[in-house]
């Protein structure tokens, strides 16, 4: 077959391997997905357009669509966390929300829990600071922002948890595709922050979830 | 002559030309000095190192030396506001000074009311939050921050006054020479900053010199 | 909601919230209209397409469309200039046009009074210079380049009041998206210039608003 | 003065602020480490110079240094590991060895126990994999390297614990300062791995504590 | 005529000019295509979209399509390696398969004989190790690696022969295209390695087949 | 020997091989000088510093230095022009003089007429204007410019003769080593410009002479 | 209106402005050429798309579509060169053609007389060296080379007439838009090239027109 | 020990491993030296400064040093190639010899035949071509390019054996480090080139030793 899957992968590294959906044919995906399916009660691919679910939904029974997220999977009816601690997910604006969904989406699939704070971008500080008790209890934070990037410097300050910086590609002109949000996040005078790449919400939540398992 | 100096400039923009020390020898900013207190009462020269100074003192009658800011200035003793109006000059870390130094003595030598907060970085957000409303009452706003440069976009959503950001070289790695708080400032999810160079402490008071005359 | 409005900012920065239309369905931008248009006279979105508006107009009534500038809002009939004085608005070449419309428009909105000179690039000086008498009685001017970016030093070097440059990304091959005119005006060796994000006329008139309310 | 320090940090973060050492004078250093001692029974200034220590050592009793780390450091004598679990850190090269130092140091002075695999590069994976089994008992894992910077995507393939990748600037040519496994860390195709600024020892080792404590 | 064909190539370099698809009409492909199969028995085209192919085929009588290497040539039927030795030919991911793909036809169609091992990233390393003898035995190495690219460093560490690595763009945000993956294999810690250009698989065969006929 | 002199260049191109002198010793310098003055009346290096050429001139009969050009040459005494028509030099500011002499230096010993004219940089574009008709009259125009290289594309707009434009890697911060005026001058709205290297005089002034002998 | 026609240029600077069609509605340029054809025998604009003409022949009396050139132009039947000397015009491959034709068509409609040497890049030398006598006869040489950019370099060393040199964005991965060829023509190792923009075959035109009325 | 000697690899990859000069100090050079002499019969050192050399001659009996290559080794009297084959080793410019003679030193101590033509670059091609021969006649080319970097192209159109490419960092300006010829080589259109680091001309020489013995 064209891929080699990596079934040890689970045993390994505690999570299954996931469906990367750009590049790949709706037939590709389907028969993927049969494959793994036979190993994981959890099955998912991520960046799958509403179009390409439209069709890839008759050909995997039980598949499910998150729209937000732009993930499919199939998932045991009632999910239930099967870890303890929480993530707490905070994205900086409206239009940063489907990095910040496929991120806690991921993490739900993964068997944690989430607690999602959108849209307490830096421009106006009071909405953060209204969160900030609830931000403190959280385990570990995935803080999201496009644009210039500043929230997650702002966040670490103000807590004892991990925090996982995730730039996005939202912005123009000198934002140059999230370079600038991902230069910001590198260069944080506030320790304690891991970066990953830019869009990266899926890689997030796994960084995450093996803090948790930790 | 080796330059050609712009008197006519104080009638066109309301400000002297300013010397620009590096690449120049003491004796050709001394001799340009000379030439430039015919015409003008204050006489300044950004970017001098205290070992050119301890040179060029001997040979400018009336010089002095503002250490932290890198100036050396022949001005009137007892200096004094001329214009309305106060300039807030914020940095976010110690290492920023000398270029929030630039911009505070250039503002002061050229008429205007400065006030400083030094160490308000966005890593400890309480710092910038306890000066909030000494901000609130400023004219116009420089913000001087190096690394990842997040404090101009937390100012400007305090504020209703047009924020002046300074990007510094401050910081290593993936701050490529202050290229990172650069991005980040151009990219500010709040609107009402004008940036300007790395660095340039001298022209974002040049700046907000010529917004309080506005 | 999928939106966290930021209704204070008005009270603290003295403009409201603006919607940024990319990445946004008409429903969500109908929406947000709607419950912006309880707390503001004026409700305005930027970087509309033309058929994104063909649809908005059906959903939110009273809208208006000014279709060079891009922007979509709900304005009173006969908007007039709230504050004193004149932003004075230049752009270098007639394929800067939209984003010197979108500085004109929000500014004219937001309660400015504005007057326009379009297309006086620097590589025919004297269609700048025959302005130079309107120019020189703008209270704050914001000046719109694409290509190499020249316009905003030649212009800064004729006035004594504050400049705002913005870059755009007309051009090809080396402007790299705008970077060439990005980079010319942090450069520019005349002082008294804040520089805002590449295509980001918006932000040019929020900061001029800023400086005229000083 | 002329730093405003963050006492509370250590409430807020659970770590003392720690002193960066590049331009500040000797001077400076030793007058923030006397106020800072009066509040933390550790206290640590990073990237100093042995030259730095030399002139340091007379002016703050107690003093050590650590010079494969760069850093100084006042702590109680017979430092003990005061949290459970233990960092594994692994370091591609000979020359990475002295960012590696820094994380290593940091972690110890921060209370957590550390163990070194020092030159265990992809070029002789062999090498990596003879500490398999050491390697995956580890609860979390700081992986410094440069050049290539592919050691991070090795190793989280390996375990089921987070990776904390550092970038450093060990290369040369197309490394453009560390830009290059900067990239690939950012970029590898093993999720799990939070990435830290080239040659940020220090911040790794925040991070991976932070993680400990979760 | 518009192109200026190379004849002499095959007789100087031992390989036939080779049509480079992009921009080129299908009727100007189909004119070289004749011209070139007067001096050439194998005559062949790259990047060569399905849909240009299903105009193609009907203009130029025995033209065959090799899909996943979007390559379209004539050739002789039942086609054998003319030279000794194997080129063995690795990918790391299932993404890159398109530039191994093109690779492996393009030696194949050059008479060399290809070991193709797609899907052995260092994410999973044991995936690669457990071919470990097979790769010992090439006589060169093409490796193929997108996103951080790390493949070919393992890989010149594990053998004696030399390595030919491709990186390709199959990636987001931080690989810029590709630009992430050039610079690993251009830094990396084993020596030994030659790179081409990104998605470049048409080079590395070319390349690999004058090392096997040295 | 080290170098292979290629004395058939003035044949084929019209100028002599010259020695550029960085990276090689005195001692090379003065050997390559001594066999170039057996083929050329005119023998010079570029980029000689004046310690370099206090040792070189024991070394080399009847060498002399021109301070600002950093030229060392040997050339017959009475120097004068050998070809019809005038080089105008322009340069932006004093700092680009070393540049800009670099250019008249080479045109003159290459047998052109120079007129210079420094420090007409376009923030006091009155400057310029005032020698309008002089720079209209010249023949072939070499233009001079650090920090924002805006001045080429002012001066293209008031001629009909073609410019070369030159960019200095004078600036700091965000003109990156030049690389900002090279962007501008590339990116220049007025059509008739050349652009050479950052800081290369001597290739400007070689492309002058090329044309002034068409 | 919307466009500042700059009349006066063709005085001032021997050339009509052009048309730069990008960006621009059919009736626009219909309009502006209307303006510029009561003032001007030749009126054209560039890149036009074939679709773009295809409407505007309706509207634009005489107009006539150079479409290899993508320039579209009303102009005198039987144009014949007005002025003396011959610019030589080389491409390196088939691929950079409609930038070569554009280089040349506009040559022609401003009066010059143009050879061409199409796809005589430096892989196969000897294509180049056939044509030396032909080339060491022309005036002034415009080279036009994408990938690498490595003709003009081997063209300059062959003549004494100026070159000019057009890096075009044709490549693809490390090519980076014509990135690489623009920096090739830059640090050319032979003196006497002035580069222009990326694809700028219009400027190239200019310049060689300007050098030839010199 | 702070090194982790990897002593297999002379058996893996049939080269020893080479020390790398830079940041070690010469105790830990004359160290890992003497370790490697027990088990190899060639041991060297790359980057080693003439002033290392001076001290390290005394702690490493029978050392010997290549200035030109700036390597330092301990080799057998009489060194005689122990491989069939000749590697031809190509320079463009006097200023890539250190590169050139790293490669042309790595591969002598590796028991290759070299022949070496240095200065033979693009812009005098009749230097090149009087060796056209020779170079035919070569099993494998390292061709070594600063500046613009095209001598590699040039070279693989005329020879049928792989081509190695070493862009150096030999250059100014628009070179960045090298960056320039780097691209340039990546880019090249001919094909059969394989591309090392900037001023690797050790790697370079070690792809040339693996090729010779396939
Ligand atoms: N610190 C500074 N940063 C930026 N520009 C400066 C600074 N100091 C002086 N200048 C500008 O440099 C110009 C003088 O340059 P020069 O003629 O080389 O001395 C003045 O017109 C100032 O506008
Ligand atoms: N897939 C490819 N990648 C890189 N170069 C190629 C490829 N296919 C063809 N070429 C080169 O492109 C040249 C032909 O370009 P052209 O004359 O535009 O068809 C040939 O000499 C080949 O060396
Ligand atoms: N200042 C300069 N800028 C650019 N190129 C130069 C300069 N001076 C000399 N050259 C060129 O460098 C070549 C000599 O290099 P080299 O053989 O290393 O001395 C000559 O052919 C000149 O074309
Ligand atoms: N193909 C081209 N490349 C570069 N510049 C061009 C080109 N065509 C026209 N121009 C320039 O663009 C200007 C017209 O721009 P616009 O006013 O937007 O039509 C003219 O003054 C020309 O100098
Ligand atoms: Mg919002
Ligand atoms: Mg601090
Ligand atoms: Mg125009
Ligand atoms: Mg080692
Ligand atoms: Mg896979
Ligand atoms: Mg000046
Ligand atoms: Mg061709
Ligand atoms: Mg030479």
């Amino acid at each position: 077959g064209f891929a080699h899957l990596d079934h040890h992968r689970a045993l390994r590294t505690g999570f299954p391997e996931v469906i990367w959906g750009p590049g790949k044919t709706v037939e590709q995906i389907a028969q993927i997905m049969a494959t793994m399916r036979l190993h994981s009660s959890v099955v998912m691919a991520t960046r799958i357009e509403p179009q390409v679910y439209a069709q890839l939904q008759y050909r995997v029974p039980g598949l499910h669509y998150y729209q937000a997220a732009r993930i499919s999977a199939i998932a045991p009816v009632n999910l239930q966390p099967q870890y303890p601690g929480t993530i707490g997910l905070l994205s900086a604006g409206t239009a940063d929300l489907s990095v910040a969904e496929e991120a806690a989406v991921t993490a739900e699939l993964c068997g944690f829990r989430v607690m999602r704070l959108w849209d307490v971008g830096v421009a106006g500080i009071h909405r953060l600071l209204s969160y900030r008790q609830a931000i403190a209890q959280m385990d570990v934070l995935i803080v999201v922002a496009g644009m210039e990037g500043a929230l997650p410097s702002v966040v670490a300050g103000l807590v004892d948890s991990p925090v996982i910086a995730v730039p996005t590609s939202i912005g123009y002109g000198a934002s140059f595709g999230g370079l600038a949000p991902l230069l910001t996040m590198l260069n944080s005078c506030a320790a304690g922050i891991g970066v990953v790449n830019i869009d990266n919400g899926f890689g997030a939540a796994i960084l995450a979830g093996q803090i948790l398992r930790t």
